[in-house]
């Protein structure tokens, strides 16, 4: 998946206002910093506009018209429309940066859209940073003696991709085997490998949610956008603590437990991607890029980063950005060279979860206030629009499951997950449909509701310990 | 040292002529592409200016006057000089991209010019792409929260390096254990480490000659610009055979000869590295950079790149230029994270090596015709100046040194190195100063001389199995 440059960092640019006007009659309006290509602006707000190559310029596929504003013609556009159609307003989305308040009519879709159900029901649609091209490259020859990574570069010369030695290494010998028709495989503009013959067809991406407690996979097909298996496992770094700080006691206590603690996130992760792929039966090494998000210690944790800056003032992370860096970190046995995209971090405890959450459902590019609560054994919440949003975390774990709420316990066997009110009787959805044990967070929420005790936030506040505030967009 | 972008490969570029006043009276002309630095312009030519910081434009040391034709301004510009130097043509030698004629005053050294004898006798004048900085950062604290990676980096704000996560993962236990006082060592724009405490003034590069027959490692103090010790020995891979045709054909019977034969270049790389440090008495951490040059076939095979296709027609080589690669990719201990920098190939049998040659030489640089020589066991022309250049190349080694000369025999004890007439005597040099056995190649070009057969390059003449021609320059 591409990493969304995060709305959050940007001080204030200009923004322009822009009109989507669909085939079906319905139409859309928002405002985006004045730059988004059309494409972007249709994408982000859940209006499909038809491409395949997302949003390179090179399947010129995206054609949209400017009904009202001007749109400058873009370098491509000469060579997907006629003089008469670039007068009439014709544009190719992914081209046209938008500099001015805008009326755009979208075409009915002439490809099924990719597109999945995001966050909270957001829809988003697909536009994968994996890209396959299937090429068929004439021989060498005494009159043609360009060399094989040149000819391969060639064939496709609308982009200049970056190239690992290990791609070069066995280029040769796949370009000969495969009588010169292979399928290169980016991720961005990373050239991660050359296959032999067609494989366009299968790309996958694999998406993880690494929690202190609780650890979730989806495997995404690029190619339709559907989540294929999801699947979830308990961190097995559990023996060393039930909390973030347990963990980080652990590796300052034993100059050992960082690896040990490094390796058993590794295992956790592996297991689950062994899981999704036995599912869906999809080849381990066609999961092509992999996203880890979590809060900042376990990312810490599973790279091997020394937390102990993150557990005592002043509350320091080892980056704001880590490097991009490999699946192959993560001890996962997907393409052996996958990328792992990671996201930022805003502070020691408001991590790249809640980033990604912030991203997953919008917050800051909608004028209306809203309030992102993420309960887990940390949790946090962000409070906020597109002017500005504010964030802080506690930890809530141990508070709600078993600390300090009398009958709290893990998402276990027994737990109460659901409390509501049906025809007056009190109904209680339990894990595992047994007589009930004890209260999870969820069921904690939903009984704090059922009491009418005001909305969910309010659970947040059984504790005041906030370890770290961190304020956003500025 | 910095890769030079060939010069060869260029199309003719406007060319503008720079006239070098140093303070010795003495007075240097020479014709540079248009956008040249005068501080390029002046170290191709031999001309020292001062500087420490590699062209940056962070020492403004680089100082020189335009004393006639126009030079714009830079941005760095006022920052090194009054608005009266600046009207009186002062300007940083290294932000200062010629676009006209200009006669250029360069003032006296300020410290001693880090220069070395390279190639023919060519004085060059060293810019080394390994940079250190010594920075003292302020601690983190409850109001500055800036992440480990990114303090250090605000920290050398006039760049933006790439940042391996190996980097990241022990930055915050360097920071804290050397009280926030490090050394960043750069390779380019790739910060490869930070190292506790003030390490500048120790750096290192270790280039190597890999032949067929013969390996050459020089190391190299960056702070001196001197050669600190210079080894060779056999390459060993000569078991596999003695000519890179027979080495090719021993990966075609056996698919294991070639991990083989990578296995026995990166030992003789490996030994020649611990050499030349064992007797210089240098850290080989402290090695942080590593060039390597050699034919196409000698190249690919210590990378380990199949080189079937380099053997038979039509000859294609793996890549014109070779990924941006690492030290550890050659099986050397020196710094982990050391990237190697290798030189672009003409063809299969005009290799980096010869790239090198005609950069060490600047036969493309000057406009008088030249003859550019490499006899080894393959063996190259070029004949050429700044106005284009041609090469070709045959095999020689088996040639000269036992298949076709009846005396011919490797360089070892018993050869004839040298041939002269002293006083209408023959006198030789003979290796081991025993009695001679036979002739090595550069005993057989001196006897050559001696009998009146005419310049050095009839020798040549043997073979005319010419295996490859390039041209270069168009």
């Amino acid at each position: 998946m591409s990493v969304v440059e995060p709305v959050i960092e940007e001080a204030h640019p200009e923004r322009v206002r822009l009109v989507f006007e669909q085939a079906d009659g319905t139409v859309k309006e928002t405002r985006v910093p004045a730059g988004t290509t059309l494409f972007d602006g249709a994408s982000w707000n859940g209006v499909a506009i038809d491409s395949t190559c997302g949003g390179h310029g090179t399947c010129k596929k995206c054609k949209v018209r400017v009904a009202s504003g001007d749109q400058a013609v873009s370098a491509v556009d000469p060579r997907a429309f006629t003089p008469e159609q670039l007068r009439a307003g014709w544009r190719l989305a992914c081209r046209a940066h938008a500099a001015e308040d805008l009326v755009v009519e979208v075409p009915a879709l002439q490809t099924r859209p990719k597109a999945a159900l995001a966050g909270v029901g957001r829809h988003v649609i697909l536009r994968p940073a994996v890209q396959k091209r299937y090429v068929e490259l004439t021989e060498p020859t005494l009159e043609d003696q360009t060399s094989d990574l040149e000819r391969l570069l060639q064939a496709m010369d609308d982009i200049e991709p970056r190239v690992p030695l290990e791609v070069v290494r066995t280029l040769g010998r796949t370009l000969r085997d495969a009588d010169w028709k292979v399928t290169a495989v980016l991720v961005d503009d990373l050239l991660i490998d050359v296959e032999p013959g067609d494989t366009s067809s299968r790309r996958h991406a694999l998406a993880f949610d690494l929690g202190t407690t609780t650890v979730v996979a989806t495997l995404l097909d690029l190619e339709t956008g559907q989540p294929l298996s999801v699947r979830s496992m308990l961190n097995m770094q559990q023996p060393f603590g039930a909390d973030v700080i347990s963990r980080i006691s652990a590796t300052m206590l034993d100059h050992e437990a960082l690896e040990a603690l490094r390796t058993r996130a590794q295992e956790t992760l592996a297991q689950l991607a062994r899981e999704v792929c036995q599912e869906s039966t999809i080849d381990m090494r066609e999961i092509y890029e992999v996203v880890v998000t979590g809060n900042v210690t376990m990312i810490q944790l599973a790279l091997g980063i020394d937390p102990e800056p993150l557990s005592m003032a002043p509350f320091t992370i080892a980056a704001r950005r880590l490097p991009e860096t490999a699946a192959s970190e993560f001890g996962l046995s997907v393409h052996e060279r996958a990328p792992a995209v990671l996201f930022p971090a805003l502070g020691a405890y408001v991590g790249p979860d809640i980033v990604a959450g912030i991203l997953a459902t919008g917050l800051t590019l909608d004028r209306r206030t809203r309030l992102f609560i993420d309960v887990g054994t940390n949790s946090e919440i962000v409070l906020g629009s597109s002017a500005e949003a504010l964030a802080t975390a506690a930890p809530a774990g141990p508070a709600f499951e078993a600390a300090q709420i009398r009958c709290g316990m893990r998402a276990a066997e027994g737990a109460i997950e659901g409390v509501r009110i049906v025809d007056g009787a009190v109904e209680l959805t339990v894990i595992g449909d047994v007589e009930p044990v004890g209260l999870c967070v969820s069921g904690l929420v939903d009984a704090g509701n059922v009491a009418g005790e005001g909305a969910k936030i309010a659970a947040l506040s059984v504790t005041e310990r906030a370890a770290a505030n961190a304020v956003l967009d500025e």
